[in-house]
């Protein structure tokens, strides 16, 4: 495929937007796309911000031609652990019909295949890009951008592949995505680190107290989570949408997990559960010795990374308020905790038949052969919510990716069908809006 | 003082036993020691085991004088958080009238006290010493090797200083020592790691689960532990025993630590918690994401370090049992645990009055000023019940650090004070043994 050399080029760049040593590499991740939209004849824009840059670009064929806002992000996350990768996570490998590397899927592989689809369109559309360096941590800069440079993004649609399909073959629009809200807990006990033989018996042990404190979180037996007024927002879904979802193979989603059961929320199906429930899971978790062997230790801190899923009409900072409020009442005595808010989205829902939704089913439909399924998503993509608000256009989520890329995962990959496709797909909604079919 | 340079070369030498990584740099301290031993008058022998080897020496004067046997290990915890030593860990320095260096106070240092007291002696006294380099982890290979050489071990009294004195200018005798039970747990959730967004509402998560399984081993407000069957080899400590313990100032104790309060077991006085009650503290946890920032991921794994303090009359190997299968009944569904034994030690009391311990008792009168406290230890070492059993003689356990001397954290200390002292101590105690006064 044409697109393919180019994009394993730029998924060989390293850029991991949490970590400060990636940080050059980050740009050059920026740099690299910008040289390739202006070779397609985009004027661009390079914004500084304190982290990461923005890179806006625009093609205007004609005043009053339809207008796209494509919106991704080129940074990745971590690789680690890396040791569980079959080839290097920034050293893109193609096997059997798959592009293996990080960002293959989120968000880079995704990106280009609209990039690629401009290449020699001749629709009469109007194509700007925003695409940022923050996503993967929580898009502190493009949230202000976006509110700051409203004239400048205005659109009729804003076009975002940052997702997946529900299957393999199964074309997808994506109409509702989960909210984030992102904390990290430090617990302090002792000033210094203790010999569990010295101390042990009147030592505050910061370890055992985050497991007395997990465990007031979630509930074992019902699944629920324990943060007073966590649940208060949370719309429930009117029957008629959930009679429009597609069918959860659970048994294809244990085999896929490796599991025998889908731990969750009592009373609802695992489909709400992922989509439209909120949930909350320890990412992270360290304290005292992890070393081979055995070291009698009790540590003087431990912490954990922790995240919220939210959905309608939850709002992260209220959460975040919530969740700080309940982990400082629910600390055991002796004990110092510290929470720092790391990151955090909105949760969005928009119209799954707004004009644009329904062009992009047919383009779907023209390349994949059946109509789209209409699904909500788990994931987060903290701009989807502020740029609804700030262009007042339609939204089509078009997720180009599968359930099992591996995303923020080792071994994350992209099927180059999707990739093709995708592009193909792309190609042909701008045609059908060139075209004046909305 | 004359004995410190040598000393300081010893500790120079990095034998963390539990990290493979630093095999040679274990045997070279035994090396080490061996050389100096000979240069004594020391017959040796270096057995070698499957892991670090162990040095037995001896120096006997005559037939039928009073036999010493000496034990101490040159083995030492691992040095890490690197980052809050102030001077490194195998670089000993001198300040403010201590040593400060991974192993200064456990157990080179004490060890060195008993080395050092008997250059130049003339005592008629038979010396033997037993050196392990495996303290750290349990003493695996030590325990067979005194079984299997009860004979050429054979003494009068076993003297040990791997301890410390209850408070600084306090001359100290131990009497008991507590045991230990380390495991190592792991959970497993899902077959991969798991993007939070995508699958969180469904997907195990085994940090979660932990904190579920941490909460259920120790109740969080009686500080009990919840193992069934845990508790019920405890002996209680005699009235007339715990009348005969000095003052613990619990206000010095929160300071030491920087705490508040001194969280344990309901019921029991701090005093009694460190020295006579069993205790059961998590030594480490790990999983998911544990770098800068914020990471979305369900890890498919989590672990604990986790290790339990035993007093008589448990069983290591009871509690290891009793643990495990209890483990196993908390872990919630969907979940893969799996235990690993690391290593364990039995509890045990010696008669603080038996002849060797008032002769030493007189020792340290002389040398102190004043007669010495009886004290228990919260700490471990695994060899002194294999050789209370195996010798049938009494056991004189001498400390000569202190309890601030951060054992196994860093800053790893020792009073210089204490081991000037130390050896003359020991030279008196040989003194005074090869003049019959036994």
């Amino acid at each position: 495929m044409k697109a393919l050399e180019p994009l394993l080029e730029w998924l060989s760049i390293p850029s991991v937007s949490t970590d400060p040593a990636r940080r050059e590499e980050v740009r050059r991740a920026a740099l690299w796309l910008e040289e390739r939209l202006k070779a397609l004849g985009f004027r661009t824009e390079l914004h500084d911000t304190p982290l990461h840059p923005i890179l806006y670009a625009e093609r205007l064929v004609r005043e009053g031609a339809p207008t796209v806002l494509v919106y991704g992000h080129y940074d990745v996350q971590p690789p680690d652990p890396l040791e569980l990768w079959e080839s290097p996570p920034f050293s893109p490998a193609v096997r059997e019909g798959r592009v293996y590397a990080r960002g293959a899927s989120d968000d880079k592989g995704q990106l280009f295949a609209h990039v690629a689809a401009l290449e020699g369109l001749e629709a009469e559309v109007n194509v700007k890009f925003l695409v940022e360096g923050e996503e993967e941590i929580g898009s502190p800069n493009l949230l202000p951008f976006v509110r700051a440079h409203r004239e400048k993004l205005l659109a009729d649609v804003a076009l975002i592949s940052d997702g997946a399909m529900f299957a393999p073959g199964v074309p997808t629009l994506t109409y509702g995505l989960r909210g984030l809200c992102y904390l990290e807990v430090r617990l302090q006990g002792a000033k210094r680190d203790l010999h569990s033989g010295a101390f042990g018996g009147v030592a505050p042990n910061p370890i055992q107290a985050l497991g007395w404190i997990l465990a007031r979180l979630k509930d074992e037996r019902t699944g629920k989570i324990l943060i007073p007024g966590f649940y208060e927002r949370v719309q429930p879904v009117p029957e008629e949408e959930k009679a429009l979802w597609p069918k959860l193979s659970e048994e294809a989603l244990k085999g896929e997990l490796g599991v025998e059961v889908l731990p969750g929320e009592e009373g609802f199906s695992p489909l709400e559960r992922l989509w439209a429930r909120p949930t909350l899971d320890p990412n992270g978790v360290f304290g005292g010795y992890q070393g081979e062997g055995s070291k009698t230790v009790i540590p003087m801190e431990a912490g954990l990374k922790l995240s919220m899923r939210l959905v309608p009409d939850q709002d992260p900072e209220e959460v975040a308020q919530l969740a700080e409020a309940y982990l400082k009442e629910v600390c055991p005595p002796g004990y110092r905790l510290r929470v720092q808010r790391l990151h955090g989205g909105r949760p969005v829902l928009t119209d799954p038949h707004s004009p644009p939704m329904r062009l992009m089913a047919q383009a779907l439909e023209e390349v994949w052969g059946r109509p789209p399924v209409y699904t909500r998503e788990g994931g987060t993509i903290p701009v989807v919510a502020e740029l609804k608000e700030a262009l007042s256009a339609p939204i089509v989520l078009l997720g180009l990716g599968l359930p099992d890329d591996n995303l923020h995962a080792p071994n994350e990959k992209l099927d180059l069908v999707n990739l093709e496709r995708g592009i193909a797909v792309i190609r042909r909604f701008y045609e059908l809006l060139g075209a004046g079919r909305v």
